[in-house]
């Protein structure tokens, strides 16, 4: 890596965790921060300079980062603590004044890049985008993943690729624009109705899709398209190029008004910006995807029966096996995910599953490994967020279990979140209303008690695409996208006592028409998710009438769905865990 | 006019209601859209061609702007109708490409002149600032206001003006600003500890204020000093200047830093820039301002019963006045002002009172006339939102008042509204919580019955100052300023049926610490307000036991408060209308 830097001339480099798409999840031949570092945590930066290396990450990683890192030359550095420098604040102070600083920009995304040079100049540090030097120094570096995606029919799907391309169309004349490049693999795989599995827990593809007026063009390495997708591809009028070719390809478009959304990489945007009219806006094909169509509506359900099926039959499972003492939180995420493979159409997991038992319930991103992993005991919570894809729909739910006596305190933080959870379950809301707006029904009751929680309340889900997507989101913080009848909304407040115990329950509900007054047009929330929500640790009396009514009618309604796909003792604890309150 | 378009080479002048100080009030010497129109509402645009012109104002004002400019030759344009064109379409069919577009800089903020601009720019026009037309064309224009501030003592103030320029310093510094340039009114009356009467409603002076590390210059025409404000001023090392002086004096400032907050006049600002480094950022005085000390807020608790005392004096009597048939929307608004003038402290009106009788009450800014004015009957409700201004805290109320029988609906919508009004009176917030967020709790209620009001729920109250400030709202759009303790706040949730009836029910509170957790600071809100709010419409068995208890609550310290400053058959009545539901 040095040599690299010294034959371009750069005083340090910046490895982030990121790929030229802004994934959550980065196929390996991008993860170039944790070859060079040895660090495997999914979030962290690493600096390099001639003399010296740091790793920047948060409080999730610390432990695990300083392991990793001991040994190395790596100085780890914990990020958002007050003592610790920032990268541009660390390089101002060990670099001269007009450094360069080098970035690979294919793995940077323009604002990321903006924000850096931003910070760098402050130092008197430049930026400069330089070639991949993982091209030529990582010896054994995978390749790009070379899997072939595969069409989901339109039966499942409910809207061609072609009719997908015309409302693309539309939006790019509502926007004067020519054209839109789309980076975002969700969006790419949505619009041709393509899945894949280059990613982890994503079904998508690496690749580029250029839309224009009168043109579709494909940027994906050829050896990943079937003869039966490259038929399909050219029945729908798409052409495919070298994945490789994009930025030579964009100098055809020279002149032309070019729609670039959010997460598009430095290099594409600079290649972009020296001869086309960039405009920087949202994607469009975002809100179009948010908006599920009838048939992924029906999908939506039917996966949610058979997900659901699996739940109870996991719960019923894990209430008797805790008695044993032989289960861990590592066994019992095996044990669901053997459950929900046996449902028909299942495509693996949506995320990696957080099994959290007790202590662990509080570490919000947490994930059992063979080292952490803790023995569950029949008492306190284990607090369970999972999820599967299947061809019809993507499925995320949250599940706080009782495995056996709970404390006073637990239970009150337990109904305190349950009354959150319905209080956004029950809400109503004219059309122009934002996630923002609505953030606080679910906070309301723990804020009284003094209790708050560091995470959004709820995000979009993709229809057999990615667990996380927007533009839509229910936070604290501003996000101006509104929430439109046909959108999908997770539901999960939650609390987390540090060192003793995580609270947090979630349902995926879907965004429904409520009615039409003098005043507008009303929308409301329907639940998509089917699973029994444990009373156990509920305070009866903490609950409104209303509340009650509406969790009873909530359980009636999973008892009523998920019946039929179960057997006669799966159906008589169901039937008990349903039962009105 | 067009004798001074010609001369000046402009195709058309734009005349807005604005002053350069962008007050919600405006002096008559800046009514120069009224003048050359004769319309008289408060919110119009007048927009003059060499050929034709026309005005442009809201629905709230049709009907009147439509009698006012029968045979003026302005041609009404209805402004926010799908049929209307904007300013700038219009110009743009009617006038050559390239044509010049006068404004008076003076009088149009910098934003404001950058949209139009924009907008002009896509029709082919150009803006151009050029000199006030009204100097020389209109006649006997009324002068600049020249009536004398007086000293607000530290009494009343809590802070001298010597600790608040030490803070504005501060906030310079953190700024990396040299210095700053004030222009809203209320902003230097606040800072000055000085109070005027220059403006209707609003208790503040014609004046700019430039603030840097070492100097302060209150630009002023020298008439408005009093010799003892001028040895206050003085004895405060702060210099002044005439008010006319202001642009000249900029450029002794060349090369250094200057804060320009938003509503600055395009004027000032195209000065500014040519010579400054000129930063465009909200104005630190607004924060300062907005949180109360010590003695303003004990301030507004004196203030507020006395205004409870006068408004318990007002309802006893309205309730009986009614039932002879003689009060209109007009008279019983003189009536409360005439109980109100006898409290001490008073110091007039702090905005136009809205008495609206039943169909009125739905007209969210109705001002009656002698012409408009409903005859009250003992039935239906009179919305009345009114307010003081007195020397220790200005006041801002909104009872809905029970005359005589109400229907079913009418009950159930006063207890829609009640219940969003309690809820955000309750609430609890983390620190970081802007009023964007906490607006649902209001709206919720009515929300699930598919009603939505189009105003804010809530803004703050200046202490003896203007009723409206910010920089924190409680509105659907968003608003970035977080609330913080020491902020007044109103609450006022309300439910409008066109034709047939308004309600609205408002207190003003005060933001309070809560309490502090492993989860941060909790705010919470104090009712400032202390007045009964009309139990005979209320569906009791609407509200949770919770929220009986809240108004119970509140009542009951209504009553306390405000009882000793009533005769006897005043606390009789006091006590009946604060009994327990």
């Amino acid at each position: 890596m040095r040599q690299f830097m010294q034959a371009q001339g750069i005083a340090a480099f910046i490895v982030p965790s990121t790929d030229p798409h802004s994934g959550e999840y980065v196929p390996a031949h991008w993860e170039s921060r944790k070859w060079i570092s040895g660090f495997t945590g999914s979030a962290g930066t690493a600096v390099i300079t001639l003399q010296q290396c740091g790793l920047w990450t948060d409080s999730r990683y610390f432990l695990q980062a300083e392991e990793q890192l001991a040994d190395t030359g790596f100085k780890l550095f914990k990020d958002r603590l007050p003592e610790t420098p920032s990268i541009a604040e660390w390089l101002g102070r060990i670099l001269q004044k007009n450094d360069k600083i080098g970035i690979d920009g294919w793995v940077n995304t323009v604002s990321e890049v903006e924000i850096l040079q931003k910070k760098l100049f402050a130092h008197g540090l430049e930026v400069v985008s330089v070639t991949d030097p993982f091209e030529t120094i990582w010896e054994d570096r995978p390749s790009i993943p070379q899997n072939k995606p595969f069409i989901l029919p339109t039966e499942f799907a409910g809207k061609s690729c072609r009719d997908k391309l015309i409302e693309i169309r539309q939006a790019l004349r509502q926007n004067h624009a020519d054209g839109i490049l789309l980076s975002a693999l969700d969006e790419i795989a949505w619009t041709l109705n393509l899945r894949g599995d280059d990613v982890h827990c994503n079904p998508v593809f690496v690749s580029y899709l250029l839309v224009t007026e009168h043109e579709a063009a494909l940027y994906i390495l050829p050896e990943k398209l079937h003869e039966k997708t490259r038929k399909y591809l050219a029945d729908n009028d798409i052409c495919t190029y070298n994945y490789t070719e994009i930025t030579r390809d964009l100098s055809r478009y020279s002149g032309a008004t070019l729609l670039l959304p959010d997460p598009t990489n430095f290099c594409l945007f600079q290649t972009a910006s020296t001869c086309m009219n960039v405009i920087r806006r949202p994607s469009p094909v975002s809100l179009l995807k948010a908006i599920k169509n009838d048939t992924e509506i029906a999908g939506f359900h039917a996966a949610m029966k058979r997900d659901g099926a699996a739940m109870v039959k996991f719960l019923k499972w894990l209430k008797e096996a805790v008695k044993d003492g032989k289960e861990t939180e590592l066994t019992v995420d095996r044990k669901l995910q053997e459950i929900r493979a046996e449902q028909a159409f299942y495509k693996g997991i949506s995320f990696d599953t957080i099994a959290g038992y007790q202590p662990h319930g509080a570490i919000v991103h947490y994930e059992a490994t063979e080292a952490t992993a803790l023995p569950l005991k029949p008492e306190g919570f284990l607090l369970l967020d999972s999820g599967a894809q299947y061809l019809d729909g993507t499925t995320d739910i949250t599940r706080t279990i009782v495995l056996g006596p709970v404390t006073e305190e637990q239970k009150t933080d337990y109904t305190l979140v349950l009354k959150g959870f319905i209080a956004l379950s029950m809400a109503e809301f004219p059309h122009g209303t934002c996630g923002t707006q609505l953030d606080v029904l679910a906070r309301q009751y723990m804020w009284k008690a003094g209790i708050n929680y560091g995470h959004g309340t709820g995000h979009g889900v993709g229809h057999f695409l990615n667990v996380h997507e927007g533009p839509h989101q229910v936070r604290m913080n501003h996000v101006p996208a509104i929430l439109l009848p046909g959108m999908t909304l997770t539901n999960e407040p939650g609390i987390y006592k540090t060192g003793r115990y995580g609270i947090r329950t979630e349902n995926t509900m879907l965004t429904v028409e409520s009615r039409q007054t003098e005043f507008g047009n009303f929308y409301k929330f329907e639940p998509l998710t089917l699973c029994p929500i444990d009373k156990e640790a509920i305070r009866t009396e903490m609950l409104t009438l209303e509340e009650k009514e509406w969790l009873n009618n909530y359980h009636s309604q999973v008892y009523t769905q998920l019946s039929p796909l179960l057997d006669n003792s799966e159906k008589e604890w169901l039937k008990q865990a349903t039962d009105k309150l």
